[in-house]
């Protein structure tokens, strides 16, 4: 019999229902990440963040703002409209708001009501990364912006760059969660056959949720092999997929030659930020920023592996958006089922779902999710 | 404080509650323009007209005819069938339609049963326009179509132009109500900066909306420059928008050379009748036919005044398609707060909502639609 | 008056409610063509049947499979995975399914769970087809699926062709049950004028719908004048129209040349499989295997008869998208009138629409369909 079993079934879709997918609404309280620095400019720049659509800008001063993009007159869109200093005039009938939001001039009539304007959204500029507050303005912590100090650090040589995601960042994050998929949808660039089979542990806590993995010994891909020297079948691969927040997933991953005795080791590492800011639904702003901490002043080895990464990355892209287009058009009611690696990344899915849905996260139980699919492992 | 306050939010929810917009219902009991002339000619010709698919052709007298584009039996679009004579045979299975649309014949059987046809449109034809009546057939009063003499008049010479709108027609009405989006959207082309400051007065009647704006002294732009030969800041723009149904709107401008004494001054007048025929709710045939007074056996003046006025035209199409984009997707409820100046677009907005809704328009109150926000005009 | 009278009107309605349509839920306990045998290969495809996205191979020892195509673990599409062996292997994170659709691997843990799997459909191979059984499993019962011995016999020689159809598999059996749409939508193909209104007879049994046409004498057009011979207005045409079961439609042809004695006459038949396989409810697979008992070795004939067909099949597929273009923006509650010759299709659109809502078909009542509209006949 090749279904899954009726209590298999049973099991998965009473699991699903708690966990975050593709239809669950947006988490509104949190700081995301809204460009990168460069993004902010001193011309208008269209993103649609949550759903909603921003109008982008720098001001002379320098500072970055973002403001809701439609005219809260005729609703004509502020990023089609002029940057004059620091204010932008619209496209239709000319009225002025400065970067606040406020509507500071209608041409038509000689004083401007009293008023009028636009939704303006916090925003802290973090090294190469400027952070959004879509929710509750009197909740905007900067506070409570993921510390990453790699990010702005001169120790860390960094490349940077984007992908338009037509997924869920539900599933991106999941995907970074669980890295046994390196050895297949990865099999061409930085998975090895070993990878899936690797022993892991997961750290579960209150909102921040740890795959650890440990590859040893194993054969680095060119990727790792080339910067670090480390070739052949002597590497330790050590690999922390961590979620930070909903709009940050860090991969942590280190490097050692085990042909070494232990205390002549030198560790290898390199950190890459995953930042999944959702655009709608299902479609993700990818923003991505790596970085190592070794051959800090090497640009051939900066480009070697930007290259290699990001031809990987892509395929993570494609994977997700192949998966988004089956969903899309599932008859059955969709469920899925989870194995035992899925332990940390369903974790996270009921995580994001409380969180979506205002309720305060409770405690992760300690029993595992789908025990009966433990069985096997 | 960035956004709408509170109270200006709540007086736009419930100002734009009572305005047609993009969701509004048509008017079906009016008469609206079907088609140039030259649209209904020898060959059929599909249309879609307040979301109905239509066929449209010309008999072999001369007379247009506007039938649903859907054979009676199993469906086949008849604007893809065979016109013979002043009939239509089906290209599925041969059913043959007179003019009025009743079938006249069924291959398959001796005798066509009694009973059969598809809907036929009354339709009058007026100089460069037919006129179309998609509502109730026993309303169809020609008494009704608005008369504009100059559309067939030999004291004036013509041009007229279409454009396909991906908006709502009410939007089009609204744009063409408030003028001083000639400042901003026509900066490149038709409009001058002191066009949005100058002096307008509204009159409001049941059915009828006019906007009247004197400008003066101005510079004319180039396409009523040329023609007049008034050149210099000395010119006097005179323009009245004109509501006259749903399905039409004319716009008069007349420029006078205020150097010269009153009593010498020869007034330039042109019109323009701006045709918006609803496709669907979002969409709008743009019919236009521009006209003027002067010159009138000057043809490369025609060609200078035909090519400056279309390319505005433009701009406003695609002005209003960017509005009618961030409209389909905005994730707020929408609203939108309206100014001084839109008094007589927003009591032509109640009226469509009223004919929309089949009641009877109420008279417009005398106090002005959002009392607060005029304290600034 | 040229709209339907509103008698007919309300027969339509009422008849219009009994029938299948573009709307009607899938007969889902019936065997339907997956496809060409070839297209079950060594390598992965996906094809969408009855709305499910299904991936299809065949196994090394011949055996066709389709199994969904989805991932039960994290919904990667099967069809963008790995074939290996008889094996598929997640594109994603590895999981290995058999041929039966059970998991039998999970590479992050050393036992699979028990359970786990995706659904595998009933397939049975026959001649130059592959059937499939999407409906209760328990049901599947290969004695159903519709004998017909000339696809496999060496009797005939046959070509095949396959469309994408934009429309209901509905309409595709109604255009075939109907072949006085010869004279018109293949007017430059196939068809004749006079074949529209030759005499036929209709049978109507539980679940079994045949139209006989006899047109004679006629002139055969070049596509069945050239295999044939039977050149000049000399030859009788007789076709029947079959509905063999939801999946399948049989027009057999026969033609004879009348200027022969009776008892001299050779008798030329061409046979075409009509196999409509719903992809979703407006859009099919429309497989056609076409043959003839007669020059079965002229390979040139078999081309140019296919070429000949093919095109004019082309004008079928053509035809009904056009028609779905139309249902699918109609504004009013669509309906259509039915005429005499519509007696065998309406009687097979209610046995669909019967068979969709799982009830029994009842027997065809005897009074015709929509007895008003035959008074002409």
């Amino acid at each position: 019999m090749s279904l899954p079993s009726a209590g298999v079934l049973r099991a998965a879709k009473v699991a699903n229902s708690a966990l975050a997918d593709r239809t669950t609404p947006f988490v509104q309280d949190e700081w995301y990440v809204a460009g990168f620095a460069e993004d902010f400019a001193r011309s208008l720049r269209k993103r649609k963040i949550l759903g909603r659509n921003l109008v982008l800008f720098r001001t002379e001063s320098g500072l970055p703002v973002a403001l809701d993009d439609r005219c809260a007159h005729r609703s004509f869109p502020l990023s089609r409209s002029t940057l004059d200093g620091d204010t932008i005039v619209c496209g239709y009938h000319g009225l002025r708001y400065n970067a606040q939001g406020n509507c500071i001039e209608v041409p038509s009539q000689p004083k401007c009501p009293r008023g009028i304007g636009v939704r303006n959204f916090p925003l802290v500029e973090r090294g190469p990364l400027v952070w959004i507050w879509m929710g509750d303005p009197d909740q905007a912590d900067a506070g409570r912006i993921p510390d990453q100090a790699w990010l702005g650090s001169g120790d860390w040589t960094r490349s940077q760059g984007y992908f338009a995601l037509p997924a869920s960042y539900v599933s991106l994050h999941e995907n970074l969660m669980d890295l046994t998929h390196l050895s297949y949808l990865h099999a061409a660039t930085f998975g090895t056959a070993d990878y899936a089979k690797a022993p892991y542990e997961a750290t579960i806590e209150d909102g921040h949720f740890v795959l650890h993995r440990r590859v040893e010994p194993t054969t680095l891909p060119p990727v790792w092999a080339e910067p670090t020297g480390i070739k052949g079948n002597t590497a330790a691969r050590i690999v922390d997929s961590e979620f930070v927040s909903p709009a940050l997933h860090v991969v942590t991953a280190r490097f050692l030659d085990t042909r070494l005795p232990e205390q002549e080791r030198r560790e290898f590492m390199i950190k890459t930020a995953h930042i999944p800011t959702p655009e709608t639904l299902t479609s993700t702003h990818y923003f991505i920023v790596h970085g190592r901490n070794f051959a800090l002043q090497d640009e051939s080895m900066t480009r070697f592996m930007h290259e290699q990464l990001f031809t990987a990355f892509a395929e993570d892209v494609d994977g997700l958006s192949a998966i988004e287009a089956v969903l899309a058009e599932t008859v059955d009611e969709p469920f899925e089922i989870s194995v035992a690696s899925d332990r940390a990344s369903v974790a996270m899915r009921r995580y994001l779902k409380q969180r979506s849905d205002g309720r305060t996260p409770t405690p992760e139980p300690a029993e595992p999710v789908a025990t009966d699919l433990d069985a096997g492992a």
